[in-house]
């Protein structure tokens, strides 16, 4: 049974609720996954640590990269878990894992595509296995609650109104279930691709 | 006076009415706007060639590009003509002009923001200067009016729902409006920069 | 035995002989290789056109694209075969295949990333896995006879000084091995995905 | 007289020899450069935070951002720095300023057009405007003392080999010419675009 891990960084929590539909589509799979949320503690002076992360990282066969899109880009923070990570790029340990990503911000578009781009190169330089989103655009009025209705392709976006209230974070329906479809086909690619 | 020129593809109609949006906001600035279409009667076995339209390109004080975004980047007839002006490149003609861009296609996000990055690239190759948007993104529930609803950054990106019905094509108000405000401050640029 | 499509357009040579090493790496795996070269005569009013190449993609388990980097992304000749392979995105056609590119320019850097940046947007709007360089940056000074030397890690790079003597066109032998090992990537990764 | 920031973050000391020579070239058009190195003890959890450089960043005409490209981007430090300038961002403090970029990698070609299109990326979301490399590709082998020899389009790109004996660090005098370039066409712009 193939393992899939989903390694990410959340602010507000959108992102996180994302992790957790990738799991969940993940988890009709198989009952090998794992959530490791990056927590801005494991960070000392710009410097990512947590060796135990990286070992249980270096098991899985399947790994999915997850940020909010921060003014273009990854959070801080996970670039800081990234960097923490070349120790395994120098050793590739990850070389022929799959992999994936996902990202959410405030915008419909904004820069989310940039964010998904720099996921699949940092997979690229660990020599890792990209599966796209595999889903076509919704293709329809944005009604909230269709599958890849921002029409990704390189991987999952989610967009929510920036939230002012202090509610607690929710996603769409429709961003919610691309994800949870998303986190299934990594888990089915991971167990072909391993042979099981 | 500064002088703006716009140069673009359009299949389905789209980017024409984008293009025509971001001269209207160019001429509140500058009589000399001039609108240049790139169409396939130009291209001969893949090779564009208008010796015209890069002379008067040439004279241009800004040159704002425009192609749809097809299978995630410019069209292929809007290629054809950037890569017949890398006669235009070769002589560095286009140096120090001021740049923009923007795209249109079917999805809310898909990858249009690698089409405009692409043309950002292509512009940097001739040492032009690249305008941003300049508009904050509208930080709301998408209601097809505001400006910047996408949330580009880059440049400017216009949606439409795929037009199956052979209607002619129509663009949202705020994409329009955003092309309109984007024109204006490629026009204002220019004359800045230009000392007008 | 999983067969591998080569699809790139070459204007000077330098692709041509990368995309002949590809399948020259491919052909220590598999048997059923093929090189499908995109030419200027079929594109007619920008418009590529070949219904055959098309259907023979189609049954391939995998497919990798090159094109040289013009003016910072794919030659407008490899866009038209793109633009016109929509058909087979529309009916997902090349879902779940086995997707990889390189691209060759005169620039030791140059924009040539951002090529492949593109061709994994494109591979990804198919639905298609990614195969990454799966090579180290050689790390050395450039020597010109060293694996991955220009330090691709999307796919492989080519870079030959552009040439000004009308002789026939040459790689460099480190970016020929480079594509050698590639192509032999892909074929493996197809055997595995596949099955065989 | 205009002003111009350069700001920038380095680990080993080739970057910081790129923003030395960044500046030096400003410094051939005006008197008023100031260099800011963001360094790890700015970063408390991953957070940055040093509010004087922010207000000195917002009095600066122009502003030129450097990292190394670690791990196929801009280094999480440089990150932290950019997350913590939101705050500059939601208050649009930097729009219509100057913008460029400059990257510094171990591999002649790499990932470090993605960190260099990263950095244009977030100088589009403050509303500035980039300023391209304006230098032809050295077009040559590689000597390791011509301008623009890496033919970078965006921004600067430097390349050393990783320096293993723990000399200082150096960077490649065409490296280094080409950013005092840069520098200078970075203060010419800022005095250009603000009419001194």
């Amino acid at each position: 049974m193939a393992s899939v891990a989903v390694v990410y960084f959340s602010g507000s929590g959108h992102t996180h609720l994302m992790a957790e539909a990738i799991a969940e589509g993940a988890s009709k799979v198989t009952e090998s996954v794992q959530l490791f949320r990056i927590v801005g503690e494991q960070i000392t002076h710009g410097r990512w640590k947590d060796d135990q992360v990286l070992e249980q990282l270096a098991q899985a066969d399947a790994i999915v990269f997850g940020s909010p899109t921060y003014m273009g880009g990854v959070a801080a923070q996970f670039k800081a878990f990234v960097d923490a990570a070349s120790s395994a790029w120098f050793a590739q340990q990850w070389k022929d894992k799959i992999a994936g990503g996902f990202t959410h911000s405030g915008s419909l578009s904004g820069d989310k595509q940039g964010t998904l781009l720099y996921l699949a190169i940092n997979a690229a330089q660990h020599s890792m296995m990209w599966v796209s989103t595999g889903e076509m655009p919704s293709g329809s009025v944005d009604q909230g609650d269709n599958v890849n209705r921002l029409g990704s392709s390189l991987g999952v976006m989610g967009q929510s109104a920036p939230n002012m209230s202090g509610a607690p974070a929710t996603i769409e329906p429709g961003d919610r279930l691309t994800a949870v479809h998303y986190g299934q086909r990594i888990a089915i690619a991971a167990q072909r691709w391993h042979g099981h």
